[in-house]
């Protein structure tokens, strides 16, 4: 199990702000185990390390409020926004208090004639493109769960879209955070390019609440494009389907999306989803643009599956039929899951150079089944980015061992084929090994701006980086 | 003047690593006055204060040897690409050693199925797009000058690529960084995202040589389009210009760029490039992609700017015609500059929401009539980004004392209206004052996480903080 190691706890620290809290915050501070239980780490293997309290702040003057009085008692304090991260970002190894920023969900600006808006942390991403629909915009981030943005933006995250519209730190224009000690700093202005300073608003982005607790961020916002195409295009092995994708990428051709979903993710979708698509690897694509661009991006994308063996390929640019052939993809994650009542499953994330994807995905499989494990794998294909998401029975200590064995290699085995262990979901508690792996003593570095901004380590602790 | 104070010089620490450096690298370390000039600040109205002595590297392992030195007697360290920098980063206001890494030229790796490269800082942006050009690829940053790369990346460089091709902090996946004890980092992994840790990528680019030394660059790089348009339009007004690309840009048109000229920019241009383009404001166009897609953008594009005034529209894939055509826009710094012999120019480099541009560069242009200034004003004009270049004779006192109310007004302004005192050229010596302005405590995170990285504050000091 990767267990995250419980740190010691300052018990009078801890009782102290406690106090301060309930006093400052009343209703709107909550110490029930339920609630603390439900702002710990809630999905995957790792266990659940609830705070002491939970403040729902609804300012950035609030979360300075609470950060100044747990600054003064030295107590850990961690940013809870939907809680759909993925490696332990929201537990409390050390215990302290959670602040829950789901109140702050004011879409507070929206700059139509600069593509931008400014939005509370809380906002989800759902919410954020229901209120620019009427406007012919959107925010194209989409790491499939309904995140906040405050937590997209702290764990740098993209998902499906991120090929052709990057990810956060693409999308970020700036940001208002809550610093350790409480003072509330902008990191840029609104302009769309900058070269004024040290780039403060990357560094916050991807830094899973451990130097700052962002309270507002300005965004990049897209043009609704005049036509959107959907297609799927099924492969006779996951190498092919892999090297239809280099070629893709290779030639430039501008996809918004292209996912791939292996054979036992399209098997569990199929009986989960009631559909029927062929039983082999498959790519999903969607093409942005002006009608001919669509169909344009559209017939070349054919000819290079074709290429590589690609069969029942068809694009279409009806809204219906594109929901309905998304939603496999979207459906994956419960589809997995139903393939094995009762287990956790356990998301990897690793992310390859595109030239070394079909090699990683072919030798992850390879893996899994000389491990005799169950993993699935999905995969946002066109960044070299895929997900093996072991499906495992907690009870079984042999099966946990060698899930912890897999994850282990496939971890090293990215970053051997000159990748990272984590392209989209970050560090939290459990890949902090896998990071110093990768980086060296550029982790020092991390350290000693760790330090520098937050010296009594109270922002999320026990994250990133191993003390 | 803007004057770049003079900060206090560490004789003996000076004296001792002069005597080591000489012993170290012989004929590679040069300490005449002329060399010295060279590499001090060459560029504008800023005063030049050259180093002790320039180290001529040639690996990652010369430049920390160099640091090593600088470090035990806390000496400061100035990095050299090119010095076409333009707020006087290459100055030495405390003396100390610059090392130019102009022979670290080489493009180390290329892997064109992964678009991206491996260079040395030293290589230019001319001399790696000559590398790149057989196998089909380009890089598509251009900040006019033959900037080298690592210059680039220290002053997040960007240029008339940008509105479709992001900065250099959208290009750059990877740093080689020696710091400054002399520890040499990799900043992260080849993948094209990551989310494994603090983003120290983004932190160095920009960072105007005050953390660290880059020694190796790692490149996003482009397929060459299958078809370039370029364009060209003239409109009534400056204002009518800038709602066209206002347009443009709402309407989600990907232009690969789109540049603005004013009325004396185009009439210096007619003069000093033998042109005959009508002597109004003027949009310089360039369209990427396939054929029917730049055929259709350019369609486009005629439609909108018709709405605005726009006239004399033509559109051409010839690549001769599109030489000719952006003639103007790459000779038009020595044609401002020859419009008035003897003159300094003075470069500002405001960057507002685009909703502001045609706002931000009317006040512009009354602002200079009022103080009686000459002021050109070239942009790239679909990040909100324009060049007010003023053209001053230095002797005159009071001129000078103009420029400097007319600088100071200008970054003001841009501030005021949400944008920044600079788009790409960086803060250096010149702009601290306005980081200030615009940022207020958010500089108190970068002087910490300064003070962290380079306690001794021996990386390029003087630029970018006040202390």
């Amino acid at each position: 199990m990767v267990q995250a190691v419980a740190s010691p706890r300052n018990e009078e620290g801890i009782g102290a702000a406690l106090g301060i809290l309930k006093q400052q915050f009343g209703e709107r501070f909550q110490t029930g185990a339920s609630i603390r239980e439900q702002h710990g780490h809630t999905t995957t293997w790792i266990v659940n390390q609830p705070p002491d309290g939970v403040v729902f702040a609804q300012s950035a003057q609030d979360v300075s409020d609470v950060v100044k009085v747990c600054a003064a008692h030295r107590v850990p304090i961690i940013p809870f926004g939907t809680g759909t991260s993925l490696e332990g970002h929201v537990n409390a190894p050390a215990g302290g208090i959670s602040i829950d920023v789901s109140q702050m969900n004011a879409v507070v600006e929206v700059n139509a004639g600069d593509l931008d808006c400014r939005v509370q942390p809380g906002v989800t991403r759902m919410a954020l493109n229901t209120h620019l629909r009427d406007q012919g915009l959107f925010f194209p981030i989409d790491p499939g769960a309904d995140a906040s943005i405050g937590g997209m933006a702290a764990t740098r995250a993209s998902g499906t879209n991120a090929v052709r519209y990057g990810t956060m730190k693409d999308n970020v224009l700036s940001l208002e955070v809550v610093m350790p000690d409480g003072e509330i700093i902008r990191t840029a202005s609104r302009a769309r390019k900058t070269s004024a300073g040290y780039d403060l608003t990357r560094l916050m982005v991807g830094s899973e609440g451990t130097l700052g607790i962002i309270t507002e961020v300005t965004l990049r916002l897209q043009g609704i494009p005049e036509a959107i195409s959907a297609a799927s295009c099924s492969f006779p092995s996951v190498e092919a389907a892999c090297e239809t994708v280099m070629a893709v990428i290779q030639y430039g051709l501008p996809v918004a999306r292209i996912e791939l979903l292996d054979a036992m993710v399209v098997k569990a979708c199929n009986s989960y989803s009631k559909l029927n698509l062929p039983e082999t690897p498959l790519l999903l694509l969607e093409f942005h643009g002006s009608d001919a661009g669509v169909a344009e991006q559209a017939e070349t994308f054919g000819a290079l599956a074709e290429e590589f063996g690609g069969t029942g390929y068809a694009a279409t640019t009806s809204a219906e039929e594109r929901t309905k052939l998304w939603q496999a993809r979207h459906d994956a994650y419960w589809a997995m899951l139903a393939l094995r009542p009762g287990c956790k499953a356990v998301a990897t994330d690793v992310c390859v150079p595109i030239s070394k994807l079909a090699q990683a995905v072919g030798e992850a499989n390879d893996k899994a089944q000389e491990l005799d494990l169950i993993a699935p794998i999905v995969g946002h294909a066109g960044d070299g980015n895929f997900h093996a998401s072991l499906l495992i029975d907690m009870e079984d200590a042999q099966e946990v061992a060698r899930a912890e064995n897999f994850v282990s290699w496939l971890n090293d085995r990215a970053i051997a084929l000159g990748g990272t262990c984590t392209g989209e979901h970050g560090i939290g508690q459990g890949k902090r090994p896998y990071l110093l792996k990768e980086l060296g003593n550029a982790v020092d570095v991390m350290g000693a701006i760790k330090r520098a901004i937050d010296p009594d380590d109270i922002m999320n602790p026990g994250k990133i980086l191993t003390k």
